[in-house]
């Protein structure tokens, strides 16, 4: 069994109105060290062992649905659990 | 200056409907290895350094803001940054 954790985050020169709006409210928070935030999402899937490669297994699923690549960069780790 | 990340995921018997349908997504593309995905946030902020502690900063946001602790859990990391 894997444990897999995803990041997507959006590409630098991307704008995030999300990221913006909550930078807005932190600062009327009085939180004003607060210079940017950048908003990803960040997924935990549960994979069973296969005979397809799980790094390229995982790259495919990123590439096909999880990650839209024209403005999003992905990265992931991969950690083996072995059930007892 | 510091660069912090925030990992906001829900709590564990919290359900989950969008990594569910992302799960329904993945089967229905032929990756039947996945059996559970569980979605969240990725956050990477920008601070400016200040009078306040750092960690303390990012404990307050997060309870305050960036997590709704009654169904989600967080965790951060800060990494200092020196600008030369």
């Amino acid at each position: 069994m894997y444990k897999v954790k995803v990041y997507v985050t959006l590409r630098e020169n991307v704008l995030d109105p999300q990221g913006n709006a909550v930078k807005g409210a932190l600062h009327s928070l009085s939180y004003h060290e607060v210079q940017d935030v950048r908003i990803g999402k960040f997924m935990e899937l549960t994979l069973a062992k296969s005979d397809r490669d799980i790094d390229e297994l995982v790259k495919d699923m990123c590439e096909k649905l999880l990650a839209n690549t024209v403005i999003e960069d992905y990265r992931y780790d991969i950690e083996e659990v072995v059930v007892q």
